[in-house]
């Protein structure tokens, strides 16, 4: 694989069902990535280390994912200039409204990219735009998979319009 | 000035107080930008023509600042492959939870990058920043702000140090 | 079918579980409607279409269903005069209190008619009620429809008085 | 005045600097209403005789306001065959989501239209596009009203465009 | 039975399994009651006659339990001048605090004597504490009542002291 | 003045301008009551002896208004076999839900009777109902008490559709 | 085993689920202490007498476990001179929205240290770090526990370094 | 004065209003402590040294305020084997409710102890009554300064029972 240019991080491996997400886009777009565990609370330093570092190891964008007292991506932010999204992870008592409260409510100076309550997926195609910015190349993958949800849509309207309500949920 | 690579649309001129301060960053960031109103639910056809010709136009990132039902970030990135970055309003109401909501929860495939509610300062710094990963003069400028961030806080701190918090206040 | 004067649409063919309640209450009143897929956020220029068309083609109300970053009712209630439902669908991580919120906080001059969360029941017979406002056949339908609830109530009253609770449960 | 089409009621007359937005944009439609204080929790009776008699009055659509345990939109549907806006109004303590929430949740069979809170002026544009379905002059007026909205948010957005954004907000 | 002297009514045979916690209090306390199915929404006129006939009819106080959209409870109180308990339902959408809200809110002048989010046994003790009011027999079997409480909570804590936490939870 | 049958208590004399709303509504009822201040947390035994005696002392019903972490109502509850009636005080910072959810939300077996945040008076006016379910006068006055809320509504019905909306405002 | 220096206490047994990990890391730590029940409502007097002994008997920091209207931290606090640490217990129907505000929303005066809902594991760890102020060796345990936390971490980063995010699932 | 042994630190100097309270309360315990602004996100090498070098310079206790992404108690305490309190700062858009479930919901391992919004007062008087575990002297103050609580309550219900509620008001 060819040298990372975005750093996916998550507080914790339970987060790794969620976030594995972004990976598979970045898989599917076919833009290298480093993914791995760097926890806010439990390895602090790591945290420094991987936010200082980054920009110099070739690193454009950065996604953390995080869940309830979520400060994985704020801190980073704090560290690094690069771009940082945040993905809050759903938690189990408040339903990661704590995760996106923790995450979007930034102070002035120290901005994070946030996307929805699990939203992994969304957090790699927002990266892929960014990257976009710069590569044209990559804009246009963004334009073709943006096609390729419209194109989805459409099919099943279709097929929604051939054979009825009733006859598409049995299908399902 | 030169052609703006940076867009911030608001729903409403009655969000330009809060969403000037975007405009501020990037005068200080020396940053070429266009600033306007487009309205989703009273401009409908704006929005779209906006979002469908702001690539071809020369801008990179798009700013977008929308209160309540906030429909206007991500339908601007429903529209455009440039990455889409939404600011809450804060509302009457509901003090800008719904306006969170509606620009934060977007589906799987359509990302909008959200700052915190009323946060159009950091969303300025975030383009800057996502301006950075194809541009590191604009980087360096993100981590020399971040540094000047550090030195007022530090000045600060002496300054409590040096007066202790009954002087401080009163001076303040 | 006789042409369609109820539009029925929904963000994603996940919605469809939820919004075939009011195709059935559709069915029952044996009003003519259209039902099919129109995404906001993946198909945004067949929203436009879909709503810029609705009312040439004898559409009278549209019921929209979307969730999460609920955009759909909103932005089909800013290109049409037609009165738009909206119906918030319950979502995994807030209950649909996002799709709510997106949906129902609607700036002035642009209403959506929001019902309550996955209500898409009640979407379909308010529709039947606002059609009754130009139709008293209609009007008696609705009339009949909640004598008809009444009875079930009276029944169910009746049986349970006759029963007791105990063994009213052990029977359900 | 001729014979009202549309009936607003408000619980109390403390809603009445809120719904009267309602009545303008009726007086401004040049449709006629009628208006009045019925309030669910202390004139029970007059609200049964209100609903149970303003269809055979003439009355096409009810527009109520009401707050917190917000009784009247849902009670008045439960009685009418015609169709119902709510309007929950914001309440001191808990900002109106006590009376969106007591307003929109209705159960299968009695549904409420429910705008924003407050939204007494997208009540009436809501009641104006349900008479819209029997009468296109009614329909032509809404398309025309919002062309209206089009045309202040681009007048708008011209002389923001000619100031620029310090200037326009000297002005304002 | 005796004449029953309070009243259990319910919105919906749905809200049964809950509501009956109530009503096995009162036969644990041998005092009669009456039980019924009541629907604010789909049978407003029994509500109102329910609501005017308790007083004559001998009932001393009213349990009611609704959901969502609750207003049978207000209603209920607006028209008796019998004290009203009202017991929220938890719903599947937004987990009882929607009944919670419409319920507990009311308006000065028209009280609703609010339990827990599906507290239906809580609201058949606070009705027999309000018959206690005047009748000593009935407030000692509150006392005893509490008593035996007090002693369940001490013998766990006993059984908790002997065998330590870890059998204590095999045991369960 | 008579033996206070009514205690009304409060955490603090902060809550005074609120909790007089009750005393007010007891002297027009010409009802003894007693008012003072026991707080749950600076006076924990205080609050022990006040309910442990409040019976013997022949109060028939306490009402307690507390704020934020509102312990006083359910604490109270837990020692007394009256029936208590809890004020959810409204807070600086959560506006009441706090208090609310803390007297709300207690567990089987102690209820407290729990009213609108702030809503004092409706407390005294539940305390009265509760006392009129042994003695007709009590309920008598209820009565006369809801009649004359129903007849301002009606006087104020007719004010406005003598006037109008805009002069009836112009003289609010 | 020695006298006990942590007490853990619960307002049901329903609770030691979740308290019990406060004992499983008190005897990681060897940390000895007992664990009862005390309900607040239940057991008044009891809580009275435990929260006013527990000094006496050589207990330094308090662990109380509570749920819905959660009062037993609080009221515990307000009679002993001892640190309390509060644990908001998730509920059934607010998801511990309602405990946590209980709890944590304390009166100037009378602080609970409030840790996550179901946190009952982080109050250990905090109790253990508030034995640490005056006990070296206790602070060194708490280093070595957060050290172990680290490496933890660290070895699962290196694992899902060497297999990569797909055969890392695959193997949980 | 004599060494610190309390580190009170916040965000920023918008904390300073608030947080002053526990610097007056420990300035009327005599408790020696220091008062600085450590900036987690404008400063985070700043939190890093602070956090690793509190203990060695006889820190006993760390109060950490912040607000909205409320990440400074948190990060503090992954870096301190010290007890670190809390204090979620009330916020301009949600009341600091994004403060709260920042800081309280911390992942197993790294608890924070956390105070009621804007509770710096009672931060410093938990910070006490930790100290208070290794110095009877400090337990005894703790038990003074809870029993002048309870007088001051005492005597404002004396002066309430002696003058009556309207006085008394009038009074303050």
């Amino acid at each position: 694989m060819k040298k990372p240019i975005i750093g996916i991080i998550m507080g914790s491996d339970s987060d790794l069902p969620i976030m594995q997400e972004a990976a598979k886009v970045l898989d599917e777009f076919k833009i290298p990535y480093e993914l791995t565990i760097v926890s806010a609370h439990r390895t602090p330093k790591r945290l420094y280390e991987y936010a200082s570092s980054a920009l110099q190891k070739g690193i454009k964008v950065i996604i953390a994912g995080a869940g309830g007292s979520a400060h994985l991506p704020g801190m980073v932010a704090s560290i690094t200039p690069l771009p940082v999204i945040g993905v809050p992870m759903k938690t189990k008592n408040l339903d990661g409204l704590d995760s996106l409260l923790s995450i979007v409510q930034m102070p002035p100076g120290v901005p994070v990219a946030t996307v929805a309550i699990n939203g992994a997926k969304n957090a790699a195609i927002l990266a892929v735009s960014i990257l976009g910015t710069q590569d044209s190349a990559m804009q246009k993958k963004i334009s073709k998979y943006k096609n390729s949800l419209k194109k989805q849509v459409i099919k099943k309207a279709k097929k929604l319009g051939k054979f009825g309500y009733k006859k598409y949920l049995s299908k399902v």
